[in-house]
């Protein structure tokens, strides 16, 4: 039987890197794309890069600078919100939201899966923790794979190029104890927003991983390590 | 009455061109987008700054490599289909097809459009000369905007992004008429796939803009400089 081809977007963060073990799981030809555009948290690159090797797969990096901004991921003048409850965050788009930035992401991927013939894009976005971006919700999931196949030569030509999104439904700390089971080294993922050497443990990122490791009652070993190292 | 606000694509050719034309027509706050992709003929690039300048607009470029290639305008290897009349053009999609390019430009376009509060992205896209490319249908701009209004910030808040082709439905010669009613200057365009100094008039683009300046019953300015500065 032949393998089922597939991309996957790899952040280097903790959901897509689970995403990525999950798919490993499996005997599927996976590559991961990474892209640098220009985010504060460059630092997770390396995290990507970690965890692909880890996996062993194929891993393709694209850089590009978005000079329009709006963004406080890509604008550093722009305070990332600090010490929030997750109620808080779930009050409005936060200030980290990046116009249009899973669109782009899929669209890069949907442009490498055509021409590698993948059928699948794998992408770690995640509705419940964290509802606030609105290009992490299903139905813009679905509206993505309808305009790629109208699109793309191969949606023309009735080979659809699929969004899956393991993760969707599943709270934080249910991706981690997924990704324990999996082997996933969660010490080579980045999730602060902030970069610099070590978490500031109060970004809502930071908050949410957190969060995440305590409720499924596991110490996060990122932080064993830059307690370590930065001590 | 307050401005609208559009991003206009720019690629530099014939028909990107004449969109900004037709954009500068009425008073629109417009800001101009080229993206280097890593095109064969980047040649056009120095042709949209030109544009850019004469119309007087704000001109944003992005660039990156799409290292999977997988198109005739992305590897070189891969030969340009050459001396096609429009028959043989409109059989198949070609070599040239980019996969999901305009997928790629339009996000980014639309990440440009939601910093910016712009209400339109317009685009040179053509149906009816040169009908070999997916992503130049009415149909996927149609899909497009429906996936955008899920996966913005803009979109969920009621604020659409409209994709408008105001060329679509016209054949080259028509659109070389109201780019010349409007005082588009062609000779600052690029058209040739192949790049280099002077257009090769073997390319579809070549061989489709030829006939669209015959069919309009006038002369192609930009050959005729090639011709003095080549000969």
């Amino acid at each position: 039987m032949s393998q089922s081809k597939a991309i996957c977007l790899l952040s280097g963060g903790l959901d897509s890197s689970t995403v990525l073990g999950v798919i490993m799981k499996e005997p599927n030809d996976v590559k991961a794309l990474t892209i640098h555009y220009g985010q504060r948290h460059e630092r997770e690159i390396l995290s990507a890069r970690g965890i692909a090797k880890y996996f062993g797969v194929e891993h393709i990096e694209l850089e590009f600078k978005m000079p329009w901004g709006g963004s406080a991921l890509l604008d550093s003048k722009i305070p990332l919100p600090k010490n929030r409850d997750e109620k808080e965050m779930s009050k409005e788009i936060p200030a980290t939201y990046v116009p249009a930035r899973n669109t782009i992401f899929l669209s890069l991927a949907a442009s490498f899966a055509e021409s590698e013939g993948a059928e699948a894009i794998f992408i770690g976005a995640n509705a419940i923790d964290y509802s606030g971006y609105p290009d992490c919700r299903e139905e813009y999931f679905k509206a993505f794979e309808a305009m790629i196949r109208k699109g793309t030569k191969c949606g023309v030509e009735g080979k659809s190029i699929q969004i899956k999104a393991p993760l969707l439904h599943m709270t934080k700390s249910e991706i981690i104890q997924l990704g324990i089971s999996l082997e996933v080294p969660y010490d080579l993922t980045w999730s602060c927003y902030q970069g610099g050497e070590i978490p500031c443990g109060e970004c809502d990122s930071c908050i949410l991983r957190a969060k995440g490791f305590r409720d499924a009652g596991v110490n996060d070993p990122l932080l064993q390590i830059s307690n370590i190292n930065g001590k």
